[in-house]
């Protein structure tokens, strides 16, 4: 089996492109990053999903952004709440935090790099929610142009990959593919803002949407909301 | 004064760069990642170049890259001694770290946002030491072109410039270019294993590259070697 290096927030998407790498038949690495989130709640989800779907090794990253700040998932900053989906698409929100798929696809470069892998998976998503720059299809062809001038790898002729299988899905689509593939959402963390007891708040962006998703394709929402 | 963001290292190379950007009449962050490597010490030596050059800011971030080793600088191999130029020319070292200025570049990126820069800074070469491939000026212009997809600041008309204002210099007119700005290289580290007292080994090819560069420009090499 093939190496590929699978970045796992946790979240509901991440966890649906670890299942469709596994389903490709790769041997999975999964690289996790702890950069200061307000819901580092996340980072126990992602070691329920990577021990479910069986990888082959999870790597946690400390990496703390908020020495940056700039962003309602680092800072000071309220997450915005009870948003309709046009706000939600009116701007790029305040959840964005810089050039973060940036460093965390840089992160994931090396680690492939030193596994041997071309091949890097990662959960974004292009349809629900367009308004962050560095989920577009653009952004990942840049990447991975990038990173075979950037490496040793890419040097001796090896090709990486950068593989966002869900980038033209809906939330629903997702979920079905998810769900088809195995995937246990109730091991899952959506939520910018848990409550106390890690409970999902239900009124962010990442709750409306995962919500909005479970109805759109028929499934029970396993997650507690508070 | 418009600000800048510069990726320092305390080496000879980045300290140089930053006096560069000094002199184009920026406003100077600067950015120290402490990564793991095996020569530490030149950390101390970013504080002292960042104190002498007058930057507006220095940030330390921490993120262990031996995590992922793969390199004489952050894992168990040796770092090589006393090679010479066509040794150190045919093929890439293995002081190489995977990925590391795409990670380094990432996250001088999410600063720049963050503080509202459009120009970074670093002092990356490509003539005396073409071996790595992160050095590049091809792999500098597609980070360049990244840079502006994967960002809030790039989507809303900003336009990022990647700076390497040493690429095409020799290391000796490296140290003509810094010592006629003012800059102290005596506060610099170089060397990739450095002895107990932190002093330089003298037997690395950096330490050798070094001298070499401070003999070619006529100049006085202030290091202590061990």
């Amino acid at each position: 089996m093939k190496p590929a290096v699978v970045l796992l927030s946790g979240g509901l998407d991440s966890a649906t492109a670890l299942a469709v790498a596994v389903r490709d038949g790769f041997a999975c690495h999964a690289l996790t990053v702890a950069y200061g989130q307000r819901h580092a709640v996340e980072l126990a989800a992602s070691e329920r999903v990577a021990r479910q779907l069986g990888v082959v090794a999870h790597r946690t990253m400390n990496l703390d952004l908020r020495a940056f700040g700039g962003s309602a998932l680092t800072g000071a900053i309220d997450v915005p709440k009870d948003r309709d989906e046009s706000a939600m698409a009116s701007s790029i929100p305040v959840t964005y935090v810089p050039a973060r798929n940036t460093v965390f696809l840089a992160l994931a470069l090396a680690y492939a790099e030193t596994v041997g892998a071309f091949n890097i998976y990662l959960g974004v998503n292009a349809v629900d929610y367009s308004g962050y720059p560095d989920c577009r299809p653009e952004f990942l062809r840049a990447f991975e142009a990038l990173a075979n001038l950037a490496t040793k790898a890419g040097v001796e002729g090896g090709r990486f990959a950068i593989r966002a299988p869900l980038v033209h899905l809906s939330k629903a689509e997702i979920i079905r593919l998810g769900a088809s593939l195995g995937v246990d959402y109730g091991l899952t963390h959506s939520c910018y803002d848990p409550v106390a007891d890690g409970a999902a708040c239900g009124r962010c962006d990442s709750c409306l949407i995962r919500k909005a998703g479970f109805g759109a394709a028929g499934l029970l929402d396993p997650t507690k909301y508070a």
